[in-house]
């Protein structure tokens, strides 16, 4: 029996039509949460129908990836959408999963914005409340998951909502416990090593070294794992063995 | 107490971001069953919300209106699309309305196919096969509305399914019990006083002339009520005065 | 023979499928400049040909109304596009409506970007310029229209585009020559008869009183009529008339 | 000198979003007409852009691509549009492509329906005759590419344009000159040599030889390569190899 836990979530099912993208069947049998494309920004029904049966095979904790409805920019452009907008694209989208996992006999286990709704979840206090709201109305049980130290998480706690604070293993952190923006020199980890003991620290301490140099604070329910990225397998593979040996179970987060 | 019961259902939330169709809320206070687009002809997320707010508001069954993925075309041009593909479809669809009506804590009543996808289900076997499967998929409790006799009645019904089959009242019916097409000279009765008495006939009798005179054995479970006609409010008005004085009521197929 | 000269435009052609807006035929007897939407915020192929050869037969200036990919939001929603991608949208929506207005065999006579691209164009100089040149790029006789001192008409300039300056004859001015927003109390003209005289005054002296009471220097080469106000025809028949009254010729841009 | 010419034609441009498909650059090299997606089944207008320059720096011809707004199932599905829709859709999609040519200094050599469309194309005279037309209003200049003795080269020489007759040369014509459907199990040429002689034969001498073992009448004006297939480029490099030993020199449409 491992003393610490963590689930590891990847992005998954966004091809769309005759477009192929991701190597889902690979990364399912690493991560313990799918993260499933709705339609909006990515996946279509075809592709969700597909994706949740494969998740289900590898007895993958299913969640909803809702996005902002612009395939053409992957759902990664801002779009300035009103709070009442975004909880009923929130609806829509997990309604739509939802019945895709029904069909399959399983439960969905979680909601993750995807993109820009991430990203607007984290700072705008409305647009998390919106999403929060939206999950609970849809399903109580459903886990949030918000980057860590969010106004995400913050929304999902004050909605009574479970939530799991994501952390990016290759992301350095501000003071204030924001991501250092990409644009920034020092916004990733780039020494592999670092990046898995960085992970080990965050879930055995709760805390992680931010960029200048002071230890933040830092819950780590789940770490993301970018299945787009070539590197995915190996580091993922790796990441695994680490943790394993470090005393840290991989487990999703809707059995604990 | 009424012996006779019959059903009216009407299309509504068709309205999509800017653009506004039909008089829903108008129409609302004289039908019972409310069919809701979905997003894929006709609809949008914000557009369901209110639609399903305004259904239970009051008191009409909601029920889930999906269609072929052609906002250009409303839904109403076939396009060729594999049985799969209309089951994933349909799933998405049924999900994705039915987590509004879970968000405003009502059932979804009923599932009725819109347009190009309803014509089609009416005639081909595997599609007719594949949008009951489905709806079951998603709820085993949900009503399949569909055209009295045709192949989406009896696929419901191998599906194990509770169907409502619905007359059209002011369009004729073939020896064979299918619509006579539009394009034909005699498609439809346009005496309105024979419009309801047909209806009434169907109810109490179970019959119906077809064209070539000639009676043919129907059953109306539900009459379709045409919003966007300008001459919908008048005809459901009087349609109701003369149901309920031929001693049939008018009642929501759900609470049968 | 008039001696000043102004042209009155309107967005027009924003019909999509079944859905009907506007009042395309009773606004062309009234303007002289027609934007006609592109089918990414608004209309669809078979409308623009439509509005095309509508516009074509009451001779106005026919000019493509590029907006931002999102029929949901009818393009108002600011979305973080990159200036390439602006290059290339409107490249590609002033290419459809030109081949529109070839095939009716009239020229196209202007571009002006709709909704929320008119706002960032406004104000955003890589936007602007982006719009410029890819205005440029597919034809250097099109007229650019933009907002009276804004960012879109110097690009244009520096572009060697000619340019016409629009007004917003119910709209207030800032002393730096933006529009007050719509939020604030005073960004309205409500009396017509003002209104009118402001237009005007901007004609014949080139010159707006500004909210805080000082004088802005102003040019307005075109006026924009909002088609989908109900009050459109009342008050663009009563602007035609007090204009001609006061020496103001309506003549669209291109004939000048 | 040669003595014979043919054209190699491929589709092209057919990423969306963050979506990828094709081999584009490699593909360039070998065919000497490029048929570009025009955003309703395939492409984006960034695509679109980047593959027009493409097209440009090979010196290949470049083509319009349009086909049914229909991304989901890539243009591929047949879709009930009626003749005046498809005129429009035509229009609509060739101006676009246009545009980018004209950004880039260089003229649209052709026009290519796609998927769906092109095989509606080549059996319906009305669908033929309003992608004909489109074409001549657009630019009586464009070569119209179509299926080898279809309705649409037929349509096309009725409305006076320059035709090329397309034939595929891995797969078996019927004795009306018809490509074998795909589903009959010798619909393909698989042996590779046999492939390579037939298009040999009909560039050199006008015929084909059909299913029943006739001989069939055919011109051969382009050669469709498919760019999608893994062995693409081995093929069009041995292709290559073989025209040019029979002293049939690879020519795109246009230049001759």
């Amino acid at each position: 029996m491992m003393r610490y836990h963590v689930d590891l979530n990847s992005d998954l099912g966004e091809s769309f039509g005759r477009y192929v993208l991701g190597q889902d069947e690979a990364i399912l049998r690493h991560v313990t949460s799918a993260n499933i494309a709705c339609g909006y920004h990515a996946g279509d029904h075809n592709v969700m129908r597909r994706t949740v049966a494969l998740a289900a095979r590898h007895g993958v904790g299913v969640g909803a990836h809702p996005g902002l409805p612009d395939l053409l920019g992957f759902g990664r452009r801002y779009i300035a959408v009103e709070p009442e907008d975004v909880y009923n694209m929130v609806i829509y989208q997990v309604g739509a999963l939802a019945a895709f996992a029904k069909a399959q006999g399983i439960p969905v286990q979680h909601v993750k914005p995807h993109g820009a709704l991430f990203h607007m979840a984290s700072k705008e206090e409305a647009v998390a409340q919106a999403i929060a709201e939206a999950v609970r109305a849809v399903d109580p049980n459903l886990i949030l998951f918000g980057l860590a130290k969010s106004a995400l998480i913050r929304a999902g706690r004050e909605a009574g909502l479970r939530v799991a604070e994501e952390v990016f293993a290759d992301r350095t952190y501000q003071p204030d416990g924001t991501l250092t923006p990409r644009t920034l020199p020092d916004a990733y980890v780039t020494d592999p090593a670092q990046v898995v003991d960085r992970v080990i620290r965050m879930v055995k301490e709760g805390k992680v070294r931010a960029v200048d140099g002071t230890d933040l604070e830092i819950r780590a329910d789940t770490v993301c794992i970018h299945g787009d990225d070539p590197q995915a397998l190996p580091f993922v593979t790796r990441l695994r063995e680490r943790l394993t040996e470090a005393d840290i179970g991989i487990q999703r987060v809707g059995v604990r």
